[in-house]
């Protein structure tokens, strides 16, 4: 789907051509930041090299640690990159238990949750294992309340203990957005990076 | 359904042909803004490949997990999606029995609950499991209000207990709506991928 | 009786015909976005193919599960689906005993209510069980505090024990409307997809 | 991805052509006003020289210590820290155990859980240990509320007990951006700085 943001730089990318007048440029320039402004949510990534993953080895999706004030949002982090990864291709992914998160709750401790878990995806074999952090996931105060979400993932190589690839994201929506609608986009930004051979 | 917001793509890309002037180019970037602002919300989803279903199998809903702060989103996720795969022509469609909740009132844990289900689901020999996570199901804080939904669905096959299709997706819709109609648009959407062969 | 929303398609896609011009296109558009915002709420419909009903069988209301936060949804939406049902020409239609809710009042468990009225039923040898779910059942927080509602109905042949016919909906009001006027227009909505042969 | 910051310091490029008249000239300055007030936020970044680092040495992130109110600011410091430095092509990088953080969760001392980890990190024989200090992580309070965010990192080696490099930013964004994502570019400006010898 083309974004928003893309068109606005389309836009500005036609406006450097030479036979456009200036006050068509500031036109653009001012419906630029109108749009900016009311409709369009900004974004920033980083990521590692592309790594080059064995096809056809196991996945799993470990525990995304929670570093924000809003509850389970690690939770819904996995969730959203566990049907993100299926959707890009990746077959044999699992997902810890879901039962380790009751062992846990009464501690509501997301690190001793990772270990639990990664400790299961060992014994079982798995070979690339998806984690990371949720730094930051709510509606901003305000009178429009925008969406902004931040998220790190790291794929781990259970086999060397390695990260062979990470990436972390900021997003922030427009205001009639839902949270979970930007976080979407901004997971699937990040594991737009890595490129599954099939 | 052509959705309103593909629409407002559609008019953008219309836009960008030289025969239109600026001015038209603007008021239509303003009746974006207008109608993105005042009346549309956003949604995004993502899926896999569409699987391929035995005809005539057994289906069950599984619980959905409840990673929100709204209490029994879960459930009313379930009671959207049964519905919605009978009414896709899912002639064969059981639910978990109700009364599995009842046992599991006191912990509170979506988790048991799941376990539980799948485990009669599998003495049933049903084929066919939907179950979930609703990462969100709430009204917005704010003048407007409006709904914010974020679900992810996944239908595993019992016979082989793997993920034969899942997806994901957000949507908000406008302050006059209620959040289980975006939720049944939405909900419906993720499932529209999923073809029934009769 | 036609949909606002889908009106509002309607318009939409007639003005993406190349002999309207601007002006009127932009007229079109004001008018959609009073029409909505104003004055019509929203709603949102699925439902299963049309039931083929047995003439002059028995029809029972049981319980509908509670899944809101609102105490007694179930019995409000019962009551109403009862007056409905009767009011569209069953004739022979009952209502689980009222007793029963008694008895469980402590639990407050609406699943045991219906295990219990389920079961009574089966005594009666009745045919056709109405039942279902309550979503949403509230006024939303806000200014205005328009009322929102969202229910599913599922109809149980009990002699073979299937769904014979589901329907789900939601459905919000304007801010003037009372939530349960906008129920009954919701759950006659739904009752409208099944035909009684008389 | 081209970032609309990047776009205004190319329109000041080419601003400094001669054949602009001056009119022109003083329209584009107001503009790049303009969007500096609206759209672009502010930074201020001081570095010291740039160190000389061993290729192929291991890394580690070392818990960044919270000055700000913000609970957790300083692990979600680490974790984009990791991500970038992982990203600029630090191959050998570990992070410290993140169970360190419950055995102190109860006193919630950042400063003890650097010291343990410290001292963890020099049993593992690391070369370089990247720490720092979060000073301002939060959305200004008022009708637009902008992110702002103040960091500092230290790299320290920890064969000599040495800081080899150490730089301090203080970044704002515009109203509409995620303070996550403030918080990213900041970090990885101040990472620019250290050129890793491959």
């Amino acid at each position: 789907m083309p974004q928003p943001q893309e068109l606005i730089l389309n836009i500005n990318a036609g406006s450097s051509c030479r036979g456009i007048t200036m006050k068509d440029y500031m036109k653009q320039i001012f419906l630029m930041i109108l749009l900016c402004g009311s409709v369009v949510g900004c974004v920033v990534i980083d990521h590692s090299m592309e790594p080059t993953l064995e096809a056809q080895a196991s996945w799993v999706v470990l525990p995304i640690l929670n570093h924000t004030a809003t509850p389970q949002a690690g939770r819904r982090a996995e969730a959203i990159t566990q049907a993100l990864l299926h959707s890009a291709g990746v077959e044999n992914l699992q997902r810890y238990p879901a039962v380790f998160q009751d062992d846990l709750l009464l501690l509501g401790s997301d690190t001793q949750l990772f270990e639990t878990a990664l400790k299961w995806a060992k014994e079982k074999k798995v070979r690339y294992a998806m984690t990371g952090t949720v730094d930051e996931w709510r509606y901003k105060v305000g009178i429009d309340g925008e969406p902004a979400v931040g998220v790190s993932l790291r794929l781990l190589d259970l086999d060397t203990d390695q990260v062979v690839w990470s990436a972390v994201g900021g997003q922030s929506g427009w205001s009639r957005e839902a949270v979970s609608a930007v976080a979407q986009k901004l997971i699937k930004r990040l594991l737009d990076q890595v490129s599954l051979s099939t």
